[in-house]
């Protein structure tokens, strides 16, 4: 079973845009995961292909129809597919590495991006459209935030990324941001590279690395911080 | 003066990708913001372009390298340029709707997108770097975190979004999610419009809305709620 992601979207010519490219253009080309995508006017009812119209109760913007979004989403996934109906919302639960992963060992997705003001409330509630979040900030669309949301799982697919390696060290796997990096030259602009990383003692660049993390997390995120004490607390 | 974005990247070709489309493709035809990108790869220093190598310490992946990202920073911004310089990081500080606001009443951003395992620190170090996260996963690079930033900070950008009403009633304006939203039909699959949304009563409809927007808030993102309720303890 393939990975397989269909957006459902006003602008489908966005995608797959940046997905096109480097490591998840060369998956796509690969077979590793599919990409497809359903434009939501095509399910509209009038002549002029309209899906969207002014909130009950007045208030700015426009509101995607509940009727016209949910004949786009049982074209596009009848009711026994198993894959998760996501839509991209700022209301949404925040999407994190743990979500990342999930979505990457299951069989894809179904994604709507909203535009407008929002969508209405009872397609979210009929067809179990779970929010997802990809941050703190309001987009135009959910349609960048649905390729953010793919990079971040596509690259986790069996066989895209060639060093596995390099995944289980990064940022968040292990409840840590990373600790910084350097590399050739040994000199730059009169700064050199810590010493204990050209050492060649893998046990104290370890522990350098290790608490380097620590610090750095402490320092610029003190709430991812308190969750992996809590975590370590746990264990004990 | 014009908002201009700067993007040093390995993949020029995807931008402005999702951003010539819409709200921000509009803008950037009509000359409301600008984009530029440079190829890091121009600034190597070998027959092979290389950019990266390997950690000085050891481990997975490859290193951007200090001397030639500095290369083509100097070049895209030089020393007087008053822009703001970010890496897109997931060890920066998360990106937010107020930093969009900020970053969309300046004068632009020079935006770096890291690839592999990371950038050297000594270029952050030296070039005063802003080390910025869009959220709590890892992408394949930085392309994809900058253009969903982009996104947030162009249509905030004066001129851009027709309705300025719409951006202020949105999530993360005010500190709560948004309340949900409904439009025609008035019934859709037996489900009908909240009654005091149609009511006409413009006080009651209001009342409904806050309620609504602390309760979702409250649910679904207490760490939201808490930030919330200290500033209004605050103003009291």
């Amino acid at each position: 079973m393939t990975f397989k992601a269909t957006i459902l979207t006003l602008y489908p010519d966005m995608f797959p845009g940046p997905l096109g490219h480097s490591l998840s253009g060369r998956a796509l080309d690969k077979g590793l995961w599919q990409l497809e995508t359903s434009q939501i006017r095509d399910f509209a009812m009038d002549k002029h292909r309209s899906v969207d119209d002014t909130p009950a109760g007045g208030g700015a913007g426009m509101v995607l129809r509940a009727d016209i979004l949910a004949r786009a989403i049982d074209a596009a996934a009848p009711a026994e597919d198993p894959r998760p109906r996501l839509l991209m919302s700022p209301r949404g639960a925040p999407f994190t590495q743990d979500r990342a992963h999930e979505l990457a060992e299951g069989p894809g997705a179904v994604i709507v991006c909203g535009r407008f003001e929002g969508v209405d409330q009872r397609v979210i509630d009929a067809r179990g459209l779970e929010e997802v979040s990809v941050g703190d900030y309001i987009l135009s669309g959910g349609e960048i935030g649905a390729l953010t949301m793919l990079d971040a799982v596509v690259r986790l697919i069996p066989g895209v990324m060639g060093n596995m390696d390099s995944a289980e060290t990064e940022s968040f796997e292990g409840g840590l941001l990373e600790h910084p990096q350097y590399t050739r030259p040994a000199e730059f602009e009169g700064l050199t590279i810590p010493e204990v990383l050209t050492s060649g003692n893998h046990r104290k660049i370890h522990e350098w690395r290790m608490a380097e993390a620590e610090r750095l997390t402490r320092e610029r995120r003190p709430d991812l911080w308190d969750a992996y004490m809590a975590d370590e607390d746990d264990v004990d």
